[in-house]
């Protein structure tokens, strides 16, 4: 089935930092996931990073500017910029990346990407 | 500046089937559309169509079948498909597709695609 209902596969997982697949956009994953706290700083130096903000507020630190990104927002980081994003409260976040990409940017100690 | 505030961006064009370059994702086109009446039914040979409703409803007739997604809900249509979007009401939608992809399948008929 094609059509995918964000909130709903929000609503099967609880962890943060923890992008789940929900569907698959050509060779990319197209991911949901939750934000809270502060990722580490690190850059992908063979893709740009989609972040679309669904739910809550980001801050998306880049080098040294540090933009606010809200619900209806989106932000790439272009590939090869040292980025990270964090946040106070939750944020729900759609993510897009080429299949593959550690999220990390290290595949030692990327996340999963199960699938919903 | 890469965050792009998907609202404002969509309050600068009033036209239907329109759609508007606000980013760019690899060799992506990231767009947003109004949708009003039907488009006309159309494949594309080498790439999924990715579409995230924003606001209102549209129906996306695939084949014979027809499935409504609203704010929210993402719908891919895998390459190849036979596919149209329509909307009796205004819709606005997030859409992705490769640069240099005809919208309606065809060079001929394609949209200009502006960039905003």
């Amino acid at each position: 089935m094609p059509k995918v209902t964000l909130a709903e596969k929000l609503a099967q997982f609880e962890t943060h930092w923890d992008p789940h697949v929900v569907a698959d956009y050509n060779d990319n994953d197209v991911m949901v996931v939750k934000f809270q706290g502060e990722f580490p700083f690190h850059s992908h130096a063979e893709t740009d990073d989609f972040f679309l903000v669904l739910e809550g507020e980001m801050i998306m630190d880049v080098g040294e500017t540090s933009t606010v990104v809200g619900p209806g927002e989106l932000f790439i980081v272009p590939r090869g910029d040292v980025h990270r994003p964090r946040s106070e409260q939750e944020c729900k976040v759609l993510l897009i990346e080429p299949k593959g990409v550690p999220n990390t940017g290290d595949p030692a100690t990327a996340a999963a990407k199960p699938r919903i």
